[in-house]
This record gives C-alpha cells, sequence and structure tokens, in this order.
C-alpha cells in the first residue's frame, strides 16, 4: 500500500453516502490535508462511458455476469486512473462506493455469488483495499422512511423494496467477513451520524 | 452442453479466419443445416458498444485489466443473447473468435497471466466452451508476407510484429494445455485450408 489512505463508503440507496461524503469532505477540507472525492466508476472517461452502458435503462437485457464484469472494469480504470495516482501523491481518497457495493448487490443480492464477484475484482483490486470502509448502516425501509414519510412507503414497489432488502443482509454478511469493514450508526441526525464517521476516522488513526 | 455445436476460430492478424469463415459458411449452407455465423463481440447491441468502447483509439488510458474485463463482458452478453440461444435451437455456431483470444492476446502478449483471464471468464463460459477450436497456425510474418509480399515486410512495424509474435507464442502454448483446440495447417491455398477444416470437422464428427 501507499502513503496515502483510502475510504470508501457503503451503503443502501438512501443512507445518505453523498450527505455524508460532502461533510467529511468539508472536514478535510477544514483540516487543510490533500484529499479527492471521487466515485465509481467515476472521473475517467472510458469508466463513465462504461458507467453510461451499465445505467442505460434501455440495456434491459444486460446479463447479471456482463452487468458485474462492466463495473469491474469501470474500478480498474477508475484505480488506475484516478485512485492510484491519488495514493502515490499522498492524498487522501474518499470514495463514494467501491468493490464491497459490487459484492452486495452483484454477489448477493444479484446471486452471482461473493466468489465470483472476487475473482473478477482480482489483483489490482486486491492490491488497493480501502484502509476503511464506511457502512452507513441503515435498512432501507427505514432510509426511505426518513426521507419521504412513514405514509408514502408505497412509492418505493415491492420488487424494489425486496432487492433493496437483499443488498441490505449482504452488506451485513461482509461486516463478518471483510477487514476494516466498519458499520457506522446512522440512528441519529446527520450532524450525528458525520461525527461517528469522525470518531471512527480518528480512532483508526486514519485523520488526527 | 447443448444440442448444437460450437465452432470457434482463432489465429492471429491476417489468419484468413475472415474467408475460411465464409468458405465454411457456404459449405454448411450446401448442407442445409442449422447455422449462425458470429464474432466477438458481435450480434448484441450493448456488446457493440463494448466493442466500440474497446476499440476506440482516443481511449489511449485503457489499463489491461479493464481492456481484459471489457472482453469478457461483451462476451457475456454474446454468449446470453446469441450464441446459447442459437444452440439450444439445435443450430451451428461459427464464431470468429472466442475466450482463447483474450488468453492469447491479453493473457499472454499482453502478460496477464492465464489465470487471470480464467477467472474472469468464469462459469458460463465454462459451461460454454466451443466443441471445437480451429486455429489458423500461421506465424505473424508469414501472414503478412502473403499478404503484401516480401518487400513489403517493412510496412509492419516493429512494436506491432513483436506484440504479434507474442499473440502467436501465445496460441501455441494453448495447443498444449486446451481441450478440441486444433491447429489447421494453413501452408497451402485457400481451398487447401478449407479443405483442412472441413476434414477435421469431419473427424470430429461435427459435420457428416
Amino acid at each position: 500500500m501507499t502513503e496515502g489512505k483510502f475510504i470508501s463508503f457503503e451503503g443502501c440507496e438512501g443512507s445518505g453516502k453523498s450527505t455524508q461524503i460532502k461533510l467529511l469532505a468539508a472536514y478535510l477540507e477544514s483540516l487543510n490535508v490533500p484529499y479527492i472525492v471521487t466515485r465509481e466508476p467515476g472521473g475517467s472517461i472510458i469508466a463513465e462511458k462504461i458507467r453510461a452502458l451499465v445505467l442505460d435503462g434501455k440495456n434491459t437485457n444486460l446479463s447479471d455476469e456482463c452487468e458485474a464484469l462492466l463495473y469491474a472494469a469501470a474500478r480498474e480504470q477508475h484505480l488506475s486512473e484516478i485512485i492510484i495516482p491519488a495514493l502515490k501523491a499522498g492524498k487522501i481518497v474518499v470514495c463514494d462506493r467501491y468493490v464491497h457495493s459490487s459484492l452486495a448487490y452483484q454477489g448477493y443480492a444479484r446471486g452471482l455469488g461473493a466468489d465470483y464477484i472476487r475473482a473478477i475484482n482480482s489483483r489490482v483490486v486486491k492490491e488497493y483495499m480501502p484502509t476503511v470502509t464506511l457502512f452507513l448502516d441503515i435498512a432501507p425501509e427505514d432510509a426511505f422512511r426518513r426521507k419521504h414519510g412513514a405514509d408514502k412507503n408505497d412509492r418505493m414497489e415491492q420488487q424494489g423494496i425486496q432487492f433493496h432488502n437483499l443488498v441490505y443482509a449482504g452488506y451485513k454478511r461482509l461486516l463478518q467477513s471483510e477487514k476494516n469493514f466498519c458499520a457506522v450508526d446512522c440512528r441519529g441526525d446527520k450532524a450525528q451520524t458525520h461525527a461517528n464517521i469522525i470518531k471512527t476516522l480518528k480512532d483508526k488513526d486514519i485523520i488526527k
């Protein structure tokens, strides 16, 4: 590993990653430490083209394996163009999603299996695992309820919530198997969750 | 495996695959057997978009791993949309390049290693390996000389020929390790090579 520190954020849709990443960026800014904020597949032109392919609603026939391989391809490109150079320059890299998303979404929720995801995310990814992964631990129903209020819960269609529950269960399994994979208590408000994140990063000596 | 037969063609640039595939298609036509001709990544809209990404000359930063994963992703999509349905319908599938190209080009010539290529081409690809792979066995220099004449050999730039020699050496290694991977003698003219291919397919009971 290199001199920089690598912080990844994980969580289900609506878990508050974007907000917490903004708060962390502002905090790092105040510390005057060099950092970048990026997202998967992010940054590189090639990776963004791959993202467009994966997310294009017209590609309804996309096979599960093809989807998982496209995410892995984008990750490699993102690593080589963005993450590795930043780490080598001694920066803190804050990344919205990384390989644990593939494990939770494609590995567990889509049922491809963790072994398959690990196999296709080999070598470079294994050398550049996050110093810490912050898993914003809030169940999909709770995240949705917090966002839209209890009475609008029906907007999240049944198939959707089932899938997101599988993703959440996948993350819970990663808490058992993965090194440096930390659950962040999200029961409080945004500021409290931010404080929990800063405490975790201090405990792990990632920030002072 | 299914009822159809799966024939893949392999070889270096200029080895004559396109010509031999056309001749084979005409032969299958004359036998009145159901068949399709396809190519990697071929056929599917998604796979063609991936192909465009890989082959886009502007993507000069494409990492070797990203390239290999994109080929694997396109292969999965091609399998699920084109090859598997055709095999299940009992057709002969004639495919211009398959996983052995990834082994020769990315695995051996680019140096990613065969184990890596096998790992990322897992599961579905392993279930659908070709009934026979026809490797058009002609060294890159010879292929080029035959095409352009001996005196124009310098047009193939030095870096190019070195890479293609590595690919050719990779194919030679696959002859040792791979099942159903057959070298086709290409020293004669096109018609003789075609006759060699038909003999191989008859010997293997793929055509009558």
